[in-house]
């Protein structure tokens, strides 16, 4: 029998869970749950039911794993714990300083109803989070670095586009080659936030616009550009939507340990991502672990989970047995 | 209290482990167990109790969880069944196509006696199993690479000291950068043995042995060489010994794989490792892979697991709330 899939929220996260499900021969999509009006979506999977999220509660015999697809500013704080009193839910919340509170209240939720849950699943968090937490449990004397990019940042590119006078903007956060290569090296370098990423934005300017004043005011802005080595181009916006349509991204994970009595020699583990599609990637993470959620809701477990507690035999389709013969 | 590491064997992984133990606060080394003279070994460690193998059933209540450092043709699949009887074990069997046999054995051994054992734990089998599986079960529409090197291979290294005339020999396979380019590049290239690595020879001859015939020994030797292009370097063995002493290796696990409805877009996920000291870096996956032990044994767990059934969560020193908290 088929793992039955819902879809909250139906964006850029939710189109990839559908792609992602379609891949996935064990699984199957019973339903998309949006706020909008369900007549105005345009599934792919043909014959998939649309329902209003409001009723969601009256379709949880219909769906074994609801997949969050919402937003981690507003929606998900929310909507995890909310749906988690009636499905096994996998969300994919990315607000590193907010999760153990995420945790608490979906875990509490969890409990209360006998549910399982999986969240910030995703790359980062997700398979960056694993692969920092592998390197360092292995060689805990050493040093981890997280690199981003090439790719387009969601938030940066909103940033820019709150300036006065700009009309659409993208913005790349691009690691630095030489520091890679320094930590790869296992020299263990410290590295400012300057050397380890520099910002290219692409900006489409409001007509009259002046390009010098947007320009200072985007690589002054704290927290976003101050702090890094930012370039400013300005293009038209049939430029725009010509070579920046896509959504690229992607980053590597590198540790640096010395191993030996005296520290003599030098290991390094580089874990990396190359991303045509970040969202589609993100969806693909998220319905491995809605298998893993199907599998612990079969075994009675309730509770929240992180990618840390889930073993990959669980995300895998493959047997135990498979497993061990064609993996290891 | 203290995680408490016995090692069976103190060759170049055991003496890994005692180096691994020495890095990890909340472990202690508190017996090596060999089948030499034990007043014969002298262990880093100060004042750490040296066994005779045989005694070892003697030590169990000295011993947390037992690190077989023994070798994967003949020692663990004797070994690891029968000290499981005892301990928790940890071996690194790393015989890939035995590998569901030896679970077998294993699994038996630990039901039999109300004991747990992780087996093939290292990097391959073991950091580079995951990283496989991982991506295969994110990106079921993908195709999976293993790259190994550059770094010295002990089994070819073996097979060239048994040609007829060869002192020593030192042979590093050599990953072929165009190859690993062709699959970072998302085409999902078919490649043979031929076009993924190389390999490189470096021998001592014997006095009078003629190099023209060791030469195409090597290069003719069947699984070993043939289906590979094979350089073979001579040299003294001061040189052997000045500049091909350490164990350097290291690799590559490759994933390429398309998502989207009509997967329009190419993802690639990359995990790889450069390693001054094989065998230390495979000793400190092992002593993280002894905690995971500690934690099952001390949760009543019973049977033989794999790096596959073992969330990141146990390996790791940090409590689940710190994992939350520092590296989510």
């Amino acid at each position: 029998m088929s793992i039955r899939i819902g879809i909250m929220g139906y964006g850029n996260l939710g189109r990839g869970v559908e792609c992602a499900v379609h891949q996935n021969p064990d699984m199957e999509l019973t339903a998309i749950f949006t706020r909008r009006a369900p007549s105005s979506l345009h599934p792919l999977t043909p014959n998939v039911p649309v329902y209003s999220a409001g009723d969601a509660q009256l379709h949880k015999d219909e769906v074994d794993v609801l997949i969050l697809c919402g937003g981690s500013a507003t929606d998900l704080p929310v909507q995890t714990p909310e749906f988690a009193q009636w499905f096994a839910v996998v969300d994919s919340f990315d607000n590193h300083a907010h999760i153990p509170e995420h945790f608490a209240a979906v875990d509490a939720a969890c409990r209360r109803s006998g549910t399982v849950a999986v969240i910030s699943v995703g790359w980062d968090p997700g398979l960056f989070s694993l692969a920092r937490t592998y390197a360092a449990s292995i060689l805990p004397h050493g040093k981890g670095y997280t690199f981003w990019g090439k790719g387009v940042s969601q938030g940066h590119s909103d940033a820019i586009r709150r300036v006065e006078g700009v009309q659409d903007a993208r913005q790349y956060t691009v690691p630095v080659p030489a520091a890679m290569d320094a930590v790869r090296s296992g020299s263990g370098p410290e590295l400012t936030t300057r050397q380890k990423h520099t910002r290219e934005c692409y900006v489409v300017l409001k007509e009259g616009a002046d390009p010098a004043r947007v320009e200072r005011e985007i690589k002054e802005m704290p927290n976003y550009f101050a702090d890094y080595d930012t370039t400013v181009h300005f293009i038209s916006a049939e430029e725009m939507a010509r070579n920046h349509a896509a959504l690229p991204h992607g980053g590597s994970v590198l540790h640096s340990g010395r191993t030996g009595w005296e520290e003599e020699h030098g290991q390094v583990v580089e874990f990396s991502l190359h991303l045509d599609s970040n969202p589609e990637f993100t969806s693909s993470v998220l319905v491995a672990y809605a298998r893993a959620a199907y599998r612990m809701k079969q075994a009675g477990e309730q509770g929240c989970r992180t990618v840390f507690d889930v073993p990959v035999s669980l995300i895998s389709s493959k047997t135990p047995e498979e497993l061990r013969a064609s993996m290891l």
